[in-house]
């Protein structure tokens, strides 16, 4: 990219615009301060520590400690699941109600909101085993099948908020899921982008866009047998960081064993990076994956994660026209998260 | 709203869920914390006191101090328009270049990035006399009609950050303006919203929006007779604010004085309350017309401002899903920016 000017890029997939206007600052590094904002709390202290005596209601899931032959599950997991405390959306009620206000559609609160809480208190991510990080994503697999059972569930959200810039309340390590009884127009938008280039093209905008970065090389910071961890050519945000799995998977749900592997895997070391050569930022990431229902409308899509390390803050230009400024060019931000 | 279950309410432009769950906080006052983040700079290193020194370039507009008889513009000034130090689109080059890399469309970053600076480095927006606030709108709205008349300009985005949480990095009062050599699908959304309400219903979603504020009442925090400003029944974010021009007015730079008179007064009022009721907390304002060019095909919509105070983090679920969580319910913001 010509350093004298910035250059707008267009999303492949929801046709968003990104200025990337990498001359507004000096040198991508001088972003990297000040960006973590936890603060360890003491285990003795921890809600999450012993989540059965939290007050948010018994765990819907236990993947017990398979090291440790003691039978008490409550006290030897692994991970467990549990309902959030303060759901967003609740499962107290069992029927979804549309009704209107004046012009407007309403609909009351129902779904569920889980919390995914691994043992350790010191150990995120990044700092998990290959077979606890792979764990992980079994649970949420798990869940994701279990609560697309619920005849309510229109769509199911997992992801990660670490540390208070990223909206998290807690400093245990832990994962959220949320199922919605909506479709929002956001996630619905992608999915008619990708069918529109799949119509078009006759092949996923996503496999089309790693094909690129991999035809390009240097926005790519780790790749596996199965997965790979890129830069995004038209990241919206300063060092947001994509994992997917490279066979063509329209369906989280469906991956099989050693796709998931490998995807949890490449998210470990994105986030090993993130930690080690991003000043260890506080981070959002998300699974984007299809609607609950009617599956078979949603073959072209291919299902990934996002990280979103929290270098930026959306101000009224972004709000209110949806492009976005990025400040560091990806091919430069991919660099720094390698390492160099 | 009933306190138990939280609630989906549907924004009726764009589509866009947000859930509305107030039970998460157990009073809306709770949030009212930590959420100025200004530290007032020295008036002697401020590069606004004298933006002609500062480094940006020539002023592109200034209003002379008229309570001021001496003759020097450059020290008596009400408020001036400068060229943007570190323009996120550059007009240093004449012509757009489209052109591609691999699947992805490129554009070169060509347009036009202005800072509108105000005279008192003490005195925000809503601390100006009504005159002077009119100034500003006035000023905007001269730069938004010569900003059109360059060929590559599709869209014009005019906004405010205050303070570092809301984006600024220069303490002095001041408000930029982008014109854009695209028009964002963000945006464009917006206009097909509205465009499919006035088709089906045969009148502008946003004067039913503000029709609906008028019947319930209690979310309206402030009314003239040309404006009226309110906590939208489907705000995504806490402490939303919108400001609209009661007549359907679809381009902002064709509003007559009396109108952006009544515009101007509005939104000084609401971020006067934001500051005595909010603990003056840090924001986003912005202003959403319609694109530069075809503008017959745009008649349906409405210009209007909204604000956003800075007190919410989108999470790894608002980023996944589009949509948001927003734990005030919009009565009890009015209330509580009205001062109860």
């Amino acid at each position: 990219m010509k350093k004298d000017i910035s250059e707008l890029r267009q999303d492949l997939v929801s046709g968003d615009w990104v200025i990337i206007a990498s001359r507004r600052s000096k040198r991508p590094e001088d972003f990297l301060k000040n960006v973590s904002s936890r603060q360890k709390s003491p285990v003795a202290l921890c809600p999450f520590e012993n989540p059965g005596k939290s007050g948010h209601g018994k765990a819907v899931l236990i993947y017990p400690n398979l090291k440790n032959h003691r039978r008490d599950v409550g006290v030897n997991w692994e991970l467990q699941i549990i309902p959030n405390k303060y759901p967003a959306l609740s499962d107290k009620r069992r029927k979804v109600i549309f009704s209107k206000h004046g012009a407007y559609n309403v609909v009351s609160g129902v779904g569920h909101h889980e919390i995914l809480i691994t043992r350790d208190h010191n150990k995120n991510f990044d700092g998990l085993s290959p077979i606890k990080s792979f764990h992980v994503f079994r649970a949420f697999r798990e869940r994701y099948l279990e609560l697309s059972k619920d005849k309510n569930t229109a769509y199911v959200s997992i992801f990660q908020n670490w540390g208070p810039r990223a909206g998290a309340t807690v400093y245990h390590p832990h994962y959220q899921i949320i199922a919605m009884p909506v479709v929002s127009p956001h996630v619905l938008r992608s999915f008619l982008g990708s069918e529109s280039y799949f119509k078009k093209h006759g092949y996923c905008v996503h496999c089309a866009i790693i094909k690129q970065e991999k035809k390009d090389k240097k926005r790519i910071i780790f790749e596996n047998s199965g997965a790979i961890a890129f830069s995004p050519f038209a990241s919206p945000n300063p060092y947001e960081v994509a994992v997917f799995p490279k066979k063509h998977l329209p369906f989280f749900e469906n991956t099989p064993d050693s796709e998931l592997e490998s995807v949890s895997s490449a998210l470990r070391e994105a986030l090993r990076l993130i930690k080690k050569n991003l000043k260890d930022s506080d981070y959002n990431f998300f699974i984007h994956t299809t609607p609950v229902k009617g599956k078979e409308k949603y073959k072209h899509y291919h299902w990934h994660i996002e990280i979103l390390p929290k270098f930026s803050t959306s101000g009224g230009f972004e709000f209110g026209t949806g492009a976005m400024i990025n400040i560091v060019d990806p091919d430069e931000a991919a660099k720094i998260l390698r390492g160099r």
